[in-house]
Formats: structure tokens, sequence, C-alpha cells
């Protein structure tokens, strides 16, 4: 055994993150679902920080942060590179990285917010898309001919904003307002990769339709 | 010459950072300072997507973001090493400088805020302090015996903070509360490589003070 731990979500974009990544490289490992209402005991000692799902542990020692591990994973493990081998390359994957983890709670936002609040966050959301429409121009992925780091880094506007759209009734992406996007994506989603490495959409549409229901239903 | 120019703020603890970096490594660089009422075409065209200094140019190849800047130049250049060799440590690193990148904006808004906001406030910024206090335990830097990686990406906590406090007249950093911190603290500012990359105290606290007054005098 490769003495490889996952504690992760099934439907979380961060987990599948390094998922992806552990199988690009052929790593076996063990995937430990959390129940983030009553966390696990060794969630809570290896990550004392966030308390947040993934934490990988290798040979007994956590890593967090789902971008820090799939870093570790791209230098410690055999098998294809998931960074770009060119240093200036690699600094510009990790820009783009950022700012997707920077930068996807407002995309989040604008999907679930109500009325006034929801205009304004919906503008937030649609300067996000726009630049990631204009790197994607006359490209095929992020990293160029092939899905790299930020690309997988990018799974939860890949795959999952198009489900919380359907279950919400929002649409932010359409592809007479974000062309190179909703090009990107179609191959993205019909790429053997992604589909090997996402959950099933029927339970997150599901799992996303009875979000709905609760917010409609209000506190109780 | 190594064809290195840095776009900057002499004051700006993200720009020291990069200087910093630098100077470890031993590469000659042109810092150019950066007027950020009247942003030169040079950064507009460099740093598109968020328009912000620094911005390491590289045989007129730019990169943004401090700490992305910072991994480019460990990468690129002979010298010393910045991060850790080992993968493991190196992931922690990354994940420290990480947290200070998410967390110092709320210690600084602590610093400003006024009145019951800046209870809600103070009580965050403990927060984050206690956690990077605890980090500290037996540690005399956050790299270990050197100043590393974090230790860098913390300039703002080491530096900056007790300026403020002074021109603000808000203390968030006791040595009660704080004891690993403020013993982390009293080493790093007696450090050579520390004095000589931080911009001058007097300066600085001018310029806090000055803003103290704009504060205090409200919008015109």
């Amino acid at each position: 055994m490769s003495g490889v731990k996952l504690l992760g979500i099934n439907g979380s974009p961060a987990s599948r993150r390094v998922e992806w990544a552990l199988k690009i490289k052929g790593v076996e490992y063990e995937f430990i679902e959390e129940d983030l209402q009553n966390k696990s005991q060794l969630l809570l000692e290896s990550n004392p920080v966030y308390k947040k799902i993934p934490v990988l542990l290798h040979n007994g020692k956590p890593i967090a942060e789902s971008l820090v591990i799939i870093e570790y994973i791209d230098e410690v493990f055999e098998g294809p590179c998931i960074l770009p081998k060119d240093p200036y390359d690699r600094a510009i994957a990790r820009f783009w990285a950022k700012f997707l983890d920077e930068k996807l709670p407002a995309v989040w936002k604008a999907l679930w917010s109500q009325g006034e609040e929801q205009e304004e966050d919906k503008k937030e959301a649609y300067e996000v898309l726009k630049v990631l429409d204009n790197e994607l121009k006359d490209k095929k992925f992020f990293g160029g001919d092939g899905i790299g780091f930020v690309d997988i880094a990018a799974n939860f506007v890949g795959f999952w904003i198009g489900i919380v759209e359907e279950a919400t009734g929002v649409v932010l992406v359409t592809s007479e307002k974000f062309p190179n996007f909703c090009a990107w994506r179609n191959k993205y989603l019909n790429c053997d990769q992604v589909k090997e490495n996402m959950p099933s959409r029927e339970m997150l549409l599901g799992y996303f339709k009875s979000r709905v229901q609760a917010v409609a239903n209000g506190p109780k």
C-alpha cells in the first residue's frame, strides 16, 4: 500500500481535485468520507486550523488545502506531471489556481442570493467569468492542449456550476456572454478524465434541489 | 544584467516580500516605484486581472502575486533555498503562507475599525494571532532555526503591525496574550535579514499617522 488516506466528501469540488491528482499519478489510496455534522477526531487533529476537508494523510503525516495537497502529490509521486515543468508556466498556473480559489465564492454566492442582492452578486460573478473567458481565448484547456493543474482547480466552474444552475434556476453562464468559457466547458465535460473524476450528476442535482427547497421553506 | 524588474511600492509588505527573495538569491534588479493613484501602463498591461503590485518582469515576462513570484524566484535563480527542500516541509510552508495571505486582512481591519465593529474585528484578529502563536511554540522561526518562506510571508505581522499599532493606538499584540509570537517577533526584528529588507520605520510611522489624522477628519 502507498500509505495514503484522503479525508473528504464525495460531492465536494475540493475533495475531487485531490482524488483527480491521485488518479493521474496512479496512487492507491483509502478514501474516508467525512460527516461534516459530526467531524471525525482524525479530521479535527489533522487540520486543527480549519477543521475542513480535504486532508491528505501520507504515512500518517497530514496536509490540508487542496491546491497545496496537489502540489505535494505532484512532487512526491511518479507519473505524469500535473503542474507544468517550465518555471514560468508553473508560476502562471499557480496564479490562475489562486484566482479560482479566491473568486469562486463570488460565483457560488450569485447562484444562491435573491432580489437586489443577487443583482449585485451577479455583476461580480460575471466579472470572474469574463476574466476566465478571456484567458481561454485561443486555448483548448487552461493547461494548453491537455488538462492540467488549473483545469483540475477549475472543476467547480467546469462541472458543479451547471448543476447548481439547473437546481436554482439561476443561469450565469451562456455561450453568448462567455463563448470561450463555454467551448472549454464542452471539451471539459466530454473528456474521459473529467467523466472518471466527477461525482454523480443526479446525486448532486438531487442534493442541490433539496437545498433550494430548504431555502424556500425558510428557517423553522 | 539579470533582466529583472520589479514593479512595487517601497512601503508595501507584498512588494518587500519579493525584494527580500531577490536579495536572498543575490539577483540584481531594477525597482520601479508605482504611483497607485496613477498606475503605469506597464503595470496595467503586466497584471491585467488585478492591476496590483507587485509584478516581477523577467526578460519582459510578467508574474503577479507575491507568493507566486517568490516560488518562481526560488526555482529559477541560484543561491540559498527559500522554500524547504523536503516536499512535506514545503507543503507545510505553503499552507502557512496561504494562511497568512488569507487572514491578514482581518488583522489589518481590527487595527482601523472603531467602536462595536472593532470589538468584533479584534476577536477575529486574536484568533489569527492565537493560531500563529501556537504554531511558533518551540520554534525559533516559522522556517525552523532560520528564516524561510513563511517568515518572509509574515513580514506584515513581524514588522508593519507594531508601527500601525503605534500610529492608531490600537494594541493587538501583547506578550501576555501571545508569548511565542512576541518571542518570534523579537528575534525577527533583530535579525540582519529583516533589518536589511524593511522600509524605514519613521517613514511608515509618519504615513500611518497621517492616515489616522485623515480618518479622524472624516470625509470632506
